[in-house]
């Protein structure tokens, strides 16, 4: 075994993916000193996914201020990969919950910030714009970032304002032609693994808003019915339907500005980092793939993102091992065919003793290391 | 891969041997169709040891009838393997503590049926007898099955009595000339994997007569002072120092009686299972060697099933897996430096997802199918 590619996801508030790329490494470099190991931990667009691509591909961090959710300056970044060609945002280092501290304000908070790092990457002279959305601390449905760019929102009166989440009703109309130029022409792909629409009970106010600190039914009402109106505008005035596209809903809605706004498309995290490290020729010459994830699932296959990459490396005849938190629940059999079926060659736990999760989380990374190591040693056998 | 040998302890309380083996082979033969699969379910001596041994290397199962724990006639067998020329016996199915019901009576249950099997079994032809301990109601340090075959105990008036647990005191003087010839020069093997010695806080009557019905410390005094004087007698009257060699107090201190009146050699479990199935010759040209337990355990590798079958794979470079339960304790790091140097290439645990034993125990059998089943499918990878 001379070339391994390491593409974990994160094991959810467990291990990083980052975490996990280094011990796999260190077990298989036991075993296999002289191996190459490609490392691409998998960024979902939340925190921590300019950095999973700088990892993966080397480049540029770029530091910057920006407009914070809370509308005071705040420092924030981007990446520049592929020689400055590709910028990565995730929307969180300018928008995200933790930035707010304990005064969580969804009807208030904006994403002009992210706005502001969008026009910075575009004019740093990047051709295309990967924009990460998750961990979001506003509501608003892109309208900050997107006046941030140019977009002008009117309200009845005809005044020009940044709606928040609790204004959004207040939009009487939208003007898109002032999007600054630097942004047209250019390639914008939005990470969006979840499905959520726009509004309405399984929209981001109802489903998201409350973690954000919408604590009332009346302040999720405003939120939902905000932007409910900002959709009817939308398609009134940019004659694009965003209400009903999965995911619009995705970080207060973010997903759907990001359609409407920047004519962004929303993609599969997964398919977007495979497309970004270029996997598909990573897998050249490849002996063998190691991802992971906190618990694969053989009832939902979409989206998962060990099985995103079993579709690609099925194409190349390269064996696929996922090492896993959980196989299955509780409830099922464990039964992976359908797992089997999408190019994942083989799946293995790091449970290595019987205790609840509660035990086995602060046991992980060690359990993970020789889950690893044994691996290393079994596949030293069918040589 | 084209021939595995399936030699797995019991996952003690959760599957015996022999389903290990079956869920095993199932899991090979669905991935190497064309594989030899050669089963040995290890057996400990205990219940089940005769039947082990049977599906291990065939042979003729003969039933009869002997004196019971309890003094009746009761139904009972041993084996006869290669070609009769080996006879196995467990005590259980003549000394058994199921046998009881629920009149347990550990002061008057009697090993003399156990003699009868030992004799039949000479005088049967077999050249070879092992002799399995564990499961038994008695403590009568074999008194009971030496008594069955000759040996003639006097008490203080000079009559001839068969001791039981509350008798032994009364032993004055031991004549073991009148053994029956058919035992003589026959090779006796005891499987036995305890430890404890004869009498004392480590011995038979404190650690393992409560479970026989020992419920108050008067009858563990009566018991443990039996055998103390026991052993004396056997020194003066025998010349054979028993009380202190390590299992003298396996089974209600039949190791003791094994050793003093059959002349036999007491033998980790696994070395005569190995020993008698002729592992050596059975790896030769065997890819693959898996076993199992339900727990390994890199502190004691003392007479641990998997760590004796390591030792024999080392020597002929025959790659082995252990499947296990636990890999560790909670309170470990998990790490099985000390096991691989024994010669297990690597351990697996069966668990799959994170839930404490309570809950990952009637998952076993599941569990352990798919973990066999990715292990092959990993196996398939190296080649």
């Amino acid at each position: 075994m001379k070339k391994f590619i390491l593409i974990p996801d994160s094991f959810k508030g467990t291990m990083s993916s980052a975490e996990v790329c280094d011990i796999m490494r260190r077990a298989i470099l036991a075993h296999f000193p002289d191996a190459e190991t490609i490392s691409v931990p998998v960024a979902d667009g939340g925190e921590g996914s300019v950095d999973a691509f700088l990892t993966a591909l080397g480049g540029e961090k770029v530091v910057c201020t920006v407009k914070g959710p809370h509308g005071h300056p705040a420092e924030s970044f981007y990446g520049l990969i592929h020689g400055g060609k590709t910028a990565v945002i995730e929307m969180a280092a300018a928008a995200g919950l933790p930035m707010m501290g304990d005064a969580l304000d969804v009807l208030g908070a904006t994403t002009y910030g992210v706005g502001e790092l969008l026009l910075r990457a575009a004019k740093s002279g990047a051709e295309k714009i990967v924009m990460g959305l998750g961990g979001s601390a506003t509501n608003d449905g892109g309208c900050g970032a997107a006046a941030a760019c140019g977009v002008k929102f009117y309200d009845a009166d005809g005044n020009t304002f940044v709606p928040v989440g609790a204004t959004l009703a207040n939009i009487a109309k939208i003007d898109a032609s002032g999007l600054d130029p630097a942004l047209r022409g250019i390639t914008i792909e939005t990470m969006c693994d979840i499905d959520n629409p726009m509004y309405g009970e399984s929209g981001a106010a109802y489903v998201f808003a409350p973690q954000k600190g919408a604590d009332t039914q009346e302040k999720i009402t405003i939120l939902d019915n905000g932007l409910r109106h900002l959709a009817s505008i939308i398609s009134r005035d940019l004659g694009i339907t965003v209400d009903t596209i999965p995911g619009a809903g995705a970080a207060g809605a973010m997903g759907a500005g990001m359609v409407a706004f920047f004519g962004s498309v929303l993609k599969m995290g997964i398919e977007t980092v495979l497309d970004t490290v270029d996997f598909d020729t990573l897998l050249k010459n490849a002996d063998l793939v190691l991802s992971g994830e906190g618990r694969i699932d053989s009832q939902s296959v979409r989206g998962k993102v060990v099985v995103g990459i079993g579709r690609r490396a099925k194409k190349q005849n390269v064996p696929l091992i996922a090492i896993v938190g959980d196989i299955g629940t509780k409830d099922d059999d464990g039964d992976m065919t359908a797992v089997y079926a999408e190019g994942v060659t083989a799946v293995v736990s790091i449970n290595r003793i019987a205790v609840p999760f509660k035990e086995a989380k602060p046991r992980a990374k060690n359990d993970l290391y020789h889950t690893v190591d044994d691996l290393m040693r079994v596949l030293k056998i069918g040589r």
